[in-house]
C-alpha cells in the first residue's frame, strides 16, 4: 500500500538483536528462474482494455531478433509473457560501419501496456519520479552483454534507441529475465476449481502473491517494495491457502516486533534494504493487525512457542490501542495515527475503527488463552471487549436500518463490513446488515482498493451471503482480468478503471500483494 | 576532426598480425591520478566569456557538502579546478526519513559552462546525441558509492536529483575523479616564456595533448575519441616538442599500416575498442600524411628499421595519390576521396590539394634517400614531384597577385598556405605570397578550424613572417583563452565565438588535440 507522507524522523526505534536475529534465520531462498521472451509485440489502441492499449502481434518475429538493426528512435517491445519480477539482460551487437559514437538506449519496463502509452516526462504527480522504470544506459563498445543491476516488476520491455549514428545500426539478441521469488511451487498444488471465472480469479491471485513473495512479503515488487503490517496479514492468509511457507511469515513478524519505538509501537512498515528499518509512518490498525497475524499464525501452524515469545508485543498494541477508548468504550480517533480502512477518506472511519478493534481484541484474548496467560492478569481486556463492544452495540447500531453508524451520524460500508468480520451481533444480525448493506452501498462506489474489496467479499461469506460475495468477486477481480490483468493491482475502481491514486499509471503497482486474496477466500469458502 | 559521414562499410580491410603486434607492443602506460573538486560552483551569464555563461561561487561551499541535502529538483556542481579526463566517483547517502523511494539522480559532465545552460532535450543536431555527456541513474539503496563505468571528459560535474520522495534529501560527499592520460610530466621540462601571453597560450597547449594522450592520441577525449591520420600528423609533432613519447607515435603507425583496405589504401582513422577497427572513412591528405608523419618521426628520432618497415605502405599511399593527377600534372579531385584542408567547403581545395602532394612528396623522396632506396626506383618520384610543381608554378600561380589560384579561378587562403608549407616556390616569392595572402585574407573569414589555422601560422613562419604569426596566434588561441579555454577546442571561429558544428555546443569537443599546436609551433619558431 502506499498513503500520505507522515514524517517524524525524530523517533527512536528499539533494535532487538535476539529477534532480528532470529528473522535473519528465517530468510528465505530466492529461486531464480531464466525466461526468454514469447515475442515482439507492437502497442496498440484497444478500448476494452486498460487504459485504452493493449499490444498486437507485429511484423517483427522474436526468432529473428538478430536480424533487425535499429536506429536513432526506433524501438520494439519485448513480450514475457506473464508478468514477471527479475533482472534484465540482453546481448547487444552492432550493423554496418564500425561504431562510430556510443550506443544510447532507453529501456522501459511495463507491467501493463498503458504504462508504455505513457510518457515519462509528463509525470508530475506526488509520487516519486524515481519509480518509473526506465533506464538511459550508454555503451562506449560493442558487442556487450548488458546486465541491469536493479530488478524491475514487468511483463513488456520496450528497448529505444535514442541513438546510434547514421552509420550504423543496434542489434540485440538473447534478452532475458533471471525471475526471482521465494514462493517455491514445490509440493503446491493449486486447486481444480469448476468454475472457469473463479479458476482463471484464483490462478492470477497465486502468481501476484508469488511475485510479491521476495526476502519479505513485499506489498508490490514494482514499487515500494516494503513489507507493510497491514498488507502482511493478508498476505500470510493468501500463504497459508498456497505455498504455505510459514517461515516466511514468521521473519516478518519477527521483524516488526525486533523495531518498535522506545514506546513500544510497532510502525505501519519496515524497509529491508540494505539493512532493516523500521519506516516513521504508522496506521492504526496496522499495528494492531501484528496480534491478528500472530493469531493467523497459530490458527495455521500452531506454536506456541512463538506465541510465547511475541506477546509481550502483542500486548503492548492492545494497550496503546485501549488507551485510545473513553471510558464509555468508545474510541477516540488521532488523526496523527490514522484509521486506514481504505484509501479512500470520503467516508468517516471512527465505527470501522471501533469494529478493527473488537475484531483483534478477540483474537488477543484467544491468544492469551492459548499460552495460559493468567486470569486476572486478562480480566481488563475482557472488561474492555464488553465496554466496546457495548458501545457498538447501544450507541452505534440502528436497528431500524440494521446499519451501524459513525460518529457523524454517517452509514457507510466500512463500519458494516468490519462490526460483520468481528462478529459483534450474532449470525443473523449479521446477515440483515449485509443484506442491509448490499441494498444501500452496492454497487460499491468510491472504493479503489482490493483490499477494502476483499473485506467486503469476506464480510459477505462471513454473513451467508455466497452468492453475492462470488459475484462481486467476479465483478471485481473478474474485471481486471478482463481489462489484461497478469496480476492484480494496487488500486482499481470499476467505475473508473484508468484511476491512478498518484496523476499516472506508470507509477501504479500492477502486482500488489493486498490484492491476491481470492486464493485466501476461494479456499476458505469455497472449498 | 569529424566530417560528413562517408558509409563503405562493404570493404574489406587488411589485418597484419605482426604489424598489430608491434603496435600492441608499444601500448602506453595509462597514468592515473585522482584529484577532488576545488568548489562548488553556480552558473551564471557572462558575456565575456563562451555562449555568455560563465560559472562564479555560490553559497555552497565544497567542504561543507556533506552538509547539504537535496531534494526533487535540486542541483550542485562541483568545479573540479581544470579539464579533467577519467572516471568519476562519489558517495551518496540520505537524511530524514528512511529512504522510500529510489534516488533518481541526473549527472552531467560540461567541459565549458556553456554545456551546463544546453537542455539535452533540445539537441536535435545531426551529429549522435549519445555524445552527450549525460547519465541517469537509479540507486535503490543508499549509502553507496557510486562508481560510473564510463571515462568523462569535462571540467564542471552538474549533479541533479531528478527525485527522491518528499520524506528524505540525498546527500553527497567525497566527490573525486581519476583521470587517465599516457602523457607522462616526468622529464619534460615546460618552457618558460618572456611573454605571458605566449605563456599561456603554450600551457593551454600542453594541457590539450595530454588529455588527449591515451591509449592511442585520441582527436578529442569528449568526443570521437579515436585515432585520425591528420591529427595524429600534429599531435606527434607536439608530442615531440613537448612530452616525447616516441612509443606512442609508433603504436598509432603501426596500426594504420597494419590495416589498409585490400588494395593498401590507408582510412582516415581506427577505432581501438573494444578491438582495433578502420573506419570506412577516407581523406585524401589523411591517408597521404602517414608519410608525412613518418617523415616527422624519423626526424625526430631517427629510426632507420622503422622507416624500412613502413615505406612499402609509404609508397602505397604515394602510389594511388599520384594516379589521381593527370598527364600534365594536375591533380584531378575526387569527391569520393575528399581533400579535407578544412572543415569549410565554401572553398575549392583543388589547388591546396596539389599542394599537400608537393609537400608529401618531398618528405617521401627523403625518406627513399634515408634508406637508400635505389635511384632507378625513385626516378618516377622526382619526375611526378617536377610534373606537379610545375604545373603548380606554370599553370596556378598569379605572378602579379603573388597569389595561387584555384581550377575554379579562386583564389583563397587554403591554397598560398599549402604552397608556402610544400616551398614550391622560393623563400623570397613565398614572403611576397603570405604578404599578399594577409592583404587579401585577413582577418581570416570562415575558417572555423584550429587546424587550419596551424597551417596558417606555419605558412607565416615558413615565410618568414614572424611577427604575423604570433600576432595570428594569440589573436585565435589567445580568444579561446580570453573565452575561458582550459583546453583549446575542436572547433573555433573568432567571429563567431558560438559557432557549433553540430547545432549545439554539447556535443561540441573543447579539449581538441588539433588545436595543441602551439606548442610546437612556439618551440620551433620562438625559441
Amino acid at each position: 500500500m502506499a498513503f500520505t507522507f507522515q514524517i517524524n524522523n525524530t523517533l527512536k526505534f528499539k533494535h532487538d538483536e535476539k529477534l532480528l536475529a532470529k528473522a535473519e534465520a528465517c530468510r528465505p531462498v530466492i529461486h531464480k528462474k531464466e525466461y526468454s521472451p514469447s515475442g515482439i509485440v507492437e502497442l496498440c489502441e484497444n478500448p476494452a482494455l486498460l487504459g485504452g492499449w493493449g499490444v498486437r502481434e507485429g511484423e517483427k518475429k522474436i526468432d529473428n531478433i538478430s536480424e533487425y538493426g535499429l536506429k536513432r528512435d526506433d524501438r520494439i517491445i519485448l513480450d514475457f509473457g506473464d508478468h514477471r519480477v527479475g533482472t534484465f539482460r540482453i546481448h547487444i551487437d552492432q550493423t554496418g560501419s564500425p561504431m562510430d559514437a556510443p550506443l544510447y538506449l532507453r529501456i522501459k519496463f511495463a507491467e501493463m501496456p498503458v504504462e508504455l502509452a505513457a510518457q515519462s516526462e509528463n509525470y508530475d504527480g506526488w509520487l516519486s519520479r524515481s519509480w518509473i522504470q526506465e533506464e538511459f544506459v550508454h555503451l562506449d563498445e560493442l558487442p556487450a552483454d548488458l546486465v541491469l543491476p536493479r530488478r524491475y516488476s514487468f511483463r513488456y520491455v520496450e528497448l529505444m534507441v535514442v541513438d546510434t549514428s547514421p552509420k550504423w545500426q543496434a542489434v540485440f539478441s538473447n534478452p532475458a529475465v533471471i525471475t526471482e521469488s521465494s514462493a517455491s511451487y514445490e509440493g503446491f498444488t493449486p486447486l481444480k476449481l469448476e468454475d472457469h471465472k473463479l479458476q482463471k480469479i484464483y490462478d492470477v491471485g497465486v502468481k501476484t502473491l508469488a511475485d510479491c513473495m521476495q526476502d519479505v512479503f513485499e506489498d508490490g515488487p514494482k514499487r515500494d517494495r516494503r513489507l507493510w503490517l497491514g498488507d502482511l496479514r493478508l498476505q500470510a492468509l493468501a500463504n497459508y491457502a498456497t505455498f504455505d511457507q510459514p517461515d516466511l511469515v514468521k521473519r516478518c513478524l519477527y521483524l516488526f516486533a525486533a523495531m518498535t519505538t522506545e514506546e513500544g509501537k510497532i510502525s505501519a512498515n519496515i524497509f529491508t534494504k540494505p539493512k532493516v528499518v523500521p519506516d516513521d509512518t504508522f496506521l492504526f490498525e496496522y499495528s494492531l493487525f501484528f496480534i491478528s497475524t500472530l493469531y493467523d499464525y497459530h490458527e495455521a501452524h500452531p506454536d506456541l512457542d512463538f506465541v510465547c515469545e511475541l506477546f509481550p508485543i502483542a500486548k503492548c498494541q492492545m494497550d496503546i490501542t485501549l488507551s485510545m477508548f473513553d471510558g464509555e468504550g468508545r474510541l477516540l480517533v488521532d488523526d496523527d495515527y490514522p484509521v486506514f480502512v481504505d484509501w479512500s477518506n470520503d467516508f468517516n472511519k471512527d465505527t470501522a475503527g471501533q469494529a478493527e478493534v473488537i475484531y483483534v481484541l478477540k483474537q488477543f484474548i484467544a491468544l492469551a488463552k492459548a499460552i495460559d496467560v493468567p486470569e486476572e492478569e486478562m480480566a481488563e481486556y475482557g472488561q474492555a471487549l464488553e465496554r466496546i463492544s457495548c458501545y457498538a452495540k447501544e450507541r452505534l447500531y440502528d436497528q431500524e436500518k440494521s446499519l451501524f453508524v459513525t460518529s457523524v451520524n454517517e452509514y457507510n460500508i466500512g463500519s458494516q463490513v468490519w462490526m460483520v468480520l468481528a462478529h459483534v451481533m450474532d449470525d443473523e444480525e449479521n446477515k440483515k446488515i449485509m443484506q442491509a448493506a448490499v441494498r444501500e452501498f452496492f454497487p460499491v462506489k468510491n472504493i479503489a482498493t482490493p483490499y477494502m474489496y476483499h473485506h467486503i467479499v469476506q464480510a459477505l461469506f462471513e454473513a451467508g451471503l455466497k452468492d453475492e460475495a462470488v459475484q462481486l468477486m467476479k465483478d471485481y477481480w473478474g474485471k481486471m482480468i478482463a481489462l489484461g490483468a497478469d496480476t492484480y493491482w494496487e488500486a482499481f475502481d470499476p467505475d473508473c478503471p484508468d484511476y491512478s491514486p498518484y496523476g499516472s499509471p506508470i507509477v501504479n503497482s500492477y502486482c500488489h500483494a493486498w490484492s491476491c486474496t481470492p486464493v485466501y477466500l476461494i479456499k476458505k469458502y469455497l472449498t
